[in-house]
């Protein structure tokens, strides 16, 4: 999202702090704006406000400013005089400097200090990448000092990491230079935000959760086919040290002072792309609202979100809500990438079946949906009207048009007027679209049936030896954590609007044992991003003592 | 250094930043006893105070307690109602979780908050790896977009970094994988102490000269054989803004409360070895006397932190500690690993040799040397008797013992008393053993012979091609920064007490033209330590939320 690059005059973070009844002893300060908020504070202030989900239908490759209209709900819901806190993602280091930019929201919605949030923060990716490659160093070391007798080279899980779009890195060999330096084997690394030790940061309940997920992390098989895991290779204890600030959520402040807890980021792919549990309930025990997001569109982001960490957690929302906005409806119609913000009602009626789709996949987890359209300065007034009149009159949910890029939380009073009104009033549990006891293939099919709408499901014959394996290990219980296409409701890229009638290839099946799911993989995967030919990096700079360019 | 796990109750570091007149409004926080400080103090408080350099005689494997006695001598000072601030170097992740332990000093005399600071710190490590690691993706992805037209991909000069030690990185191939995935070369990564932008760090005056230095850096060469620099990647700007908070000097507090600060980590082979220029300014700045150290022995560490960092900085000393232990001496004497803590004062006594060639040593730089036995529970009193009589009569310069580990500032008022009466009252500027206008073999000779006592410098056919291209690329008139082991006086890591009458072998000399030196390297250098087969990180743990096993 781009978003303006002056920074508006911030409140200590203890003000911001003092909002949510925290108090300086509960604050672990990093400068006068940010702060780690010690966890004691969630046995103190447990779960209890309302949970508002922020999702989306299908993107464009630009996103339809789904954390931009988180933090507008929640400065909406502050100017009508709500107590309120939001629970977002950490921006990753990588794309900040490559193509995407930041992930701060933009224009009257954002969190600050932005340039911060956007690069080293309070240095949780650092931290995870340190245990990562910690991981790796150990399990490299045990090889080299062991002899290759024992642990299989060839058959390495584990890779290394770095918060960086680094494309050389992908695909390397290692421990080369002869007998002093190693053993050579094929390895590689990831973008920090794939790290499993990002999700298990991010589903991990307490310290003890995080410990007891590190340790039963599979790293590499024996010659033997015996799993190594991370404790058998004695990480668990170092790895928890690495982490232990990690652990505590990052505090902040919207525009317009409202408090923030942006906490972890992983990916929506290939893990289940929202900020840590803690945070989530750190910000419902201190809010009467709290207001978060879920990565891409609903059925990748927010089906893991309900599956895996709402089940895991224990975690219940009371409304979610659904952003749209003309441009991707437009894509939905057909239209291509140039002509987005035309006006072209016909396309964008013709679109409105990826909405439809979405807001079937809310009810199908019995949450109430109410849709969001997020304006942009190119929507016309007689596009938005075929949208409301679409959800009003056909499907009958709720609609509010925001417009909190521009107006900040006065933008977003209709939505969050909306929100109050139509958010459950007394807690009605979700229903989950599977249970994790379930064999793998069936929560398979539960997923991308009722999620995505395919109608087969086809495994290759890696993903049917992956699955064996699964089941012979026993990790035939975790839930499933579909690695999909952003940009379709189906496994193809290219298929838009509300696909039917398509098959879902299941290609492999990866295997999270730490974090605690399993990975159907369906479509190529991107794991560390590359920089493009004109990177972000080459326009950043520091400008009497502030950071330029970071859009 | 061993140091007991427990943690005195540490004072609010706005306490200590009280001591030296320092505001809230000069401080970033980091947590309750951590924070950075403002750049423009340095303006507001210019070096005034005097400058104590502790240094040490030729080392054993596990070090002389050189940070030990530089924290004790500064809680001595300020038992004897002395102003004073040291400034230290930050600990590397890597050999923490390796076999070294931290390096916050040891005893009744360490800094604070240990287990921090030997762990992220407030991420000046990270910060060093995310800008080294930039520079390297934007290298890389020019060359994937530009094809490999124009810069050699055999020919890159610039290598990865990560704070770990992590043998199977020495040496890689990269980019493997095909047209989409980059360009097939060797590479490889340092442990970030070793990191060019480490060293640029640490003798960076200012943003400018950062921003200067870092701009220069020599990445790779083209085809046609002409530097590619950083800047030439348009890398500056944005690998400053990595850096901006990184910049800011660290303050913590010593066991008894004694200001410090600890910044920046250079290695003391391939770089200069001593903490930030401006850590070591704002010190001078901010107290009446400034306590700081140079990494391994006298002919290493300090000839560099004179001849390289005081040279650029504008720096003077008023007096050089020279720590000595029993057990180094009795090395030098002939003695063996084994029995190093046994009494033994013939080979203690024959040992003196090392000692009296670092006292000649520091009389070279014209500056006033003072001699320390750091005393161990080993040291019999007739062993340091011995020290004592050979200093005071035969030498002829200041002694005094130090029992800092175990007592703390009570233990080093001798010392401290001793460095008062000997510092100069009048600054006597030193004086560098080589102009940086002379040519390249001048200056190795004249640290080769000066310090080491070397009769003789050869050259390898790759160190004399070396020698041409800095002459022919106008880097002759930069000071060499010579990659010796620590170990001997000579670049024989087995050659103890005082060698006589070697050669000293230049096998290549390297560039760090952004820092702004020249290395000859005159044997092994490691980048990238291993971890030993027993690594310190498998035993580490976080047990009732404290970090356990960082010794």
């Amino acid at each position: 999202m781009p978003s303006d690059s002056t920074t508006p005059e911030l409140q200590p973070i203890t003000e911001i702090a003092a909002k949510l009844g925290l108090t300086e002893a509960d604050l672990v300060p990093y400068g006068r704006t940010k702060a780690k908020v010690r966890l004691n504070v969630l046995e103190k202030h447990p779960p209890k406000g309302k949970l508002i989900l922020v999702s989306a239908i299908t993107p464009t490759a630009a996103g339809e400013g789904k954390t931009t209209t988180t933090i507008g709900l929640g400065q909406g819901l502050a100017k009508l005089g709500q107590r309120v806190c939001l629970a977002l993602r950490e921006p990753s280091l990588g794309p900040c400097l490559g193509m995407k930019g930041g992930a701060t929201g933009g224009g009257q919605s954002q969190v600050h200090p932005a340039d911060e949030i956007n690069l080293h923060f309070t240095g949780d990716f650092h931290a995870v990448t340190a245990a990562n490659n910690l991981l790796s160093a150990l399990l490299d070391n045990r090889i080299y000092h062991e002899g290759m007798s024992r642990i299989d080279p060839r058959r390495i899980q584990w890779r290394r990491v770095m918060d960086m779009n680094d494309r050389a890195l992908r695909n390397i060999v290692l421990g080369l230079g002869g007998v002093l330096q190693g053993v050579p084997r094929e390895g590689g690394f990831d973008i920090t935000a794939a790290s499993e030790i990002m999700a298990i940061l991010c589903l991990a309940g307490n310290f003890g959760d995080l410990k007891k997920r590190l340790a039963r992390i599979l790293v590499a098989f024996t010659h033997n086919d015996e799993p190594v895991t991370a404790d058998s290779l004695n990480a668990t204890g170092a790895m928890t040290a690495l982490l232990k600030d990690a652990l505590m959520p990052n505090l902040v402040q919207s525009t317009e002072g409202v408090p923030a807890f942006i906490h972890g980021g992983p990916f929506a792919n290939i893990a289940h792309g929202c900020n840590s549990v803690i945070a989530t309930k750190m910000a419902m025990g201190l809010a009467d609202w709290a207001v978060t997001e879920a990565g891409f569109g609903f059925d990748l982001g927010a089906e893991k979100f309900f599956d895996i960490k709402c089940v895991s957690a224990g975690l219940d929302t009371a409304a979610v809500v659904l952003v749209a906005t003309c441009r991707a409806l437009k894509m939905h119609g057909g239209a291509q990438k140039g002509e987005l913000t035309s006006p072209d009602p016909e396309r964008l009626a013709k679109g409105l079946v990826n909405l439809d789709r979405h807001v079937e996949n809310i009810k199908r987890f019995r949450e109430p949906p109410i849709v969001c359209l997020n304006r942009f300065d190119t929507d016309t007034d007689a596009e938005i009207q075929i949208v409301r009149e679409h959800c009003e009159n056909k499907l009958k949910v709720p609609f509010a048009v925001s417009d909190h890029f521009a107006k900040g939380g006065d933008g977003a009073v209709e939505l969050a007027r909306t929100v109050m009104e139509h958010a459950e009033k007394v807690p009605d549990p979700f229903h989950p679209l599977y249970d994790w006891a379930e064999d793998i293939p069936t929560k398979i099919w539960k997923v991308a049936n009722g999620m995505y709408g395919a109608e087969k499901i086809e495994y290759s014959k890696k993903a049917e030896r992956d699955l064996k394996s699964l089941e012979k290990w026993g990790y035939d219980n975790l839930p499933v954590c579909i690695a999909k296409t952003q940009s379709s409701l189906s496994d193809d890229p290219k298929l838009y609007g509300r696909p039917l009638g398509f098959t879902v290839t299941v290609r492999e099946i990866l295997l999270s044992a730490g974090a605690g799911f399993v990975i159907p993989v369906t479509g190529e995967i991107m794991r560390m991003p590359g920089l493009p030919k004109n990177p972000q990096a080459e326009h950043i700079d520091v400008v009497d003592g502030h950071i330029e360019g970071i859009k």
